[in-house]
């Protein structure tokens, strides 16, 4: 057999840099570039420079496989086919904007897959080897890490309604900058309400080490852990770190010390790996070498798998934070903040994407995801099917987050065969996904 | 007896505006209002422009009162008076600079009562009741505090050639302001070298309890503490709060939570009061809510009346480091700096001040100064006299530091005493201080 018999199908999407492995990895490590860090990561936040450049990019890449684009009014930009004027469409993506020092597969790799995904459905349809219900639009979501503008998830959490659209273009920075102004000076404050979603499909890193660990190529999401998170304001107060002797004082950052070691020690009331909890954020004031700390906020942030396990480290947290006031002479004041209940994605979705990663000869596994995504807040408008490609030694949010090319191209196989089942209607009866406690 | 028979001098003191206690303490709660607080403290860092106008009252009220008022280049004011052309001066004063939500009586009370007791002098002069051998020069020293400049000390240690002017000049702010920039802003980029000093003499708040709980009213500060400062950087890896186990992180906060503890435990090994340790700041990165810290950068402050324990501190916490660091997978490093050794202030000095407060009918100690002072670079270049009043509850660098009316009167009293001698030339022949371990 030469090349002349191989079938249409198969040696048209070879033949197609549009449509090859190698092309989609061509793109993917030029995303590196912008915003690249000497540490082998980027650093693109929401409306930076850096992120305005690789959208750029990302809208010729787009214009050049036959998309259109147009941004919506926080920024998120839409690259649409419509196949059929007026019909709904099927979304695709994930989001171009990093943390600070940030990997350069969390969010990029997403957009990166869905635009081939999308372009290989394409190819498809005017092949005729696939007649569509749907259009297709691929998606990169505004400000989906929340480093520079909190809240993150905040163009997906606008698109599905869930967030006001003028309250997150008036947020601000910490420099005072608006999510407004920034999207000016990036050239990205559009006017074109994204389309309504029929579907959504994302891929994305896992983040953790459970597919590595277990030799799993693709993970299919079912459900997002419980989240929640604390402002937790310890006041004490300022005084001479020289001339104030040890018993006359009440330090601020001594007691917040033992506050982030309690959050960090919780986690042994509970079976391992059930909850995990953290202290990202913490400030001091007056943060003078020669004052002793009057005030220290910190955010604490607690998820597990059960809503149950976040309540109770809560209270446990809450008498710990009490035991500390009173052995300091400290207040220890906690806020709760930013809760978010167990997401469930529909069963028939996750069906879909286990039969998808089948026909491709892929083994896949079930599992929850312990971080938020797009798709979390998509699927509460739009039954939703979130997949996950493994993440070398679990780590994510830092310059050496790895994911090797050939899973990534195992996941944009998975994700391509499961767009061809959402734009064939494949989830039309469906229902969203939603809150397991409502 | 009426007010007609009693002793001219004494009558003269209390009739002048210049040099009762009432004008005194006029003078002194009047700059309370520049720069106030809503929690009855001020708010003064050195160069804004709140300590501009606490300035610019200070050198009119000196030009009222006789003096001549010149600012040198790092911004330090002399409000001189010339009895003897060319003879030296003796220079007396403190700093009006403060802490972000300072105390009032931290280094203002220094400055005005040196005002007030050269004033005095000035009338015993004009009186004949004096005959000076030395001038007399009032100084308000720039930046002694350090919080927005560092180093602190900072007018005195360019006057006492320890610091290099056009280094000094060049030092910025967090936001990148330099101390030029700040003072030519302020109007106090001076150009007129301050005069040489003959000897020196500072009142100051203790800013400890020991004079309160001995219900002495005077101190005399016979050495300052050794102190130093280590500059630690904990190095963990940034990844992500949500999706990474706790097992596969390597944070640097919560380790930093255990530096921080040990610093302040360290003190458990020595004798009570022996020693103080802090740490005032301490900054995150990336600070984000949803990312495990990278790294923390934190300023561990260790003070001893004896060198030999400030070095057993650092290596105790040197160890105590490297624990945490083999513990935890992360990196400890720790910098020297700021190394301060015991000065000692002439015993010559002591006597004096000590036999000024018996001639007031006031009891007096001798105690060391554990936090830094302008009078201890000044001890480096000419003979110095440092004295202290109460600090109500021991507590300084905060809105609620304390010292009663009468205290401050008392305390000025002796001062003025004080520089009595030293313009009367008491402390001629006597060599400036210097470091213990020299």
């Amino acid at each position: 057999m030469n090349d002349s018999t191989s079938t249409h199908e198969t040696a048209g999407r070879e033949d197609s840099p549009a449509l090859s492995a190698s092309a989609f990895l061509r793109d993917f490590h030029h995303t590196s570039r912008f915003g690249a860090t000497s540490g082998g990561g980027i650093d693109r936040q929401a409306g930076t420079p850096e992120h305005g450049a690789v959208r750029d990019w990302f809208e010729e890449r787009a214009q050049e496989l036959g998309f259109t684009v147009a941004g919506d009014g926080i920024g998120t930009l839409f690259a649409r086919r419509e196949w059929i004027p007026g019909a709904p469409f099927v979304l695709v993506g994930s989001h171009l904007d990093s943390q600070p020092l940030g990997g350069r597969f969390d969010g990029t790799y997403g957009v990166v897959a869905a635009l081939h995904a999308a372009a290989a459905v394409d190819a498809d349809v005017a092949a005729g080897t696939l007649s569509p219900r749907h259009n297709v639009a691929v998606v990169d979501w505004f400000n989906e890490e929340g480093s520079r503008f909190a809240p993150s998830i905040m163009g997906s959490s606008v698109h599905a309604g869930l967030l006001d659209l003028d309250t997150a273009l008036r947020t601000r920075d910490p420099d005072g900058t608006t999510v407004a102004e920034a999207l000016e000076a990036t050239g990205r404050r559009g006017g074109t309400p994204g389309p309504t979603a029929a579907a959504y499909a994302e891929i994305h890193i896992e983040q953790g080490r459970r597919l590595e660990r277990s030799g799993i190529p693709v993970g299919v999401v079912d459900r997002s852990w419980h989240t929640q998170k604390l402002l937790v304001s310890v006041v004490g107060e300022q005084s001479h770190t020289g001339a104030t002797l040890m018993a006359d004082r009440r330090d601020a950052l001594t007691a917040a010390a033992q506050v982030v070691l309690a959050v960090e020690s919780v986690v042994e009331s509970f079976p391992p790996e059930s909850i995990v909890t953290s202290v990202g954020q913490l400030d001091v004031e007056p943060n003078s070498p020669i004052v002793v700390p009057r005030q220290v906020d910190l955010v604490v942030d607690l998820r597990a798998d059960r809503a149950e396990d976040v309540d109770r480290a809560r209270r446990l947290l809450l008498d710990r934070f009490r035991e500390v006031a009173a052995d300091r002479g400290v207040e220890v004041r906690s806020e709760d903040f930013d809760v978010r209940p167990v997401q469930r994605f529909p069963a028939a979705g996750v069906d879909l994407a286990e039969k998808a990663a089948r026909d491709d000869g892929l083994e896949s596994a079930v599992l929850a995801t312990l971080a938020g995504h797009d798709a979390v807040a998509m699927n509460r408008v739009a039954p939703s099917v979130m997949l996950f490609v493994p993440s070398t030694d679990g780590v994510s949010h830092c310059e050496r987050e790895y994911t090797s090319d050939a899973d990534m191209v195992s996941g944009l196989s998975v994700l391509t065969g499961v767009l061809r089942r959402l734009v064939a209607g494949d989830l039309d009866d469906v229902a969203p996904g939603g809150s397991a406690t409502a």
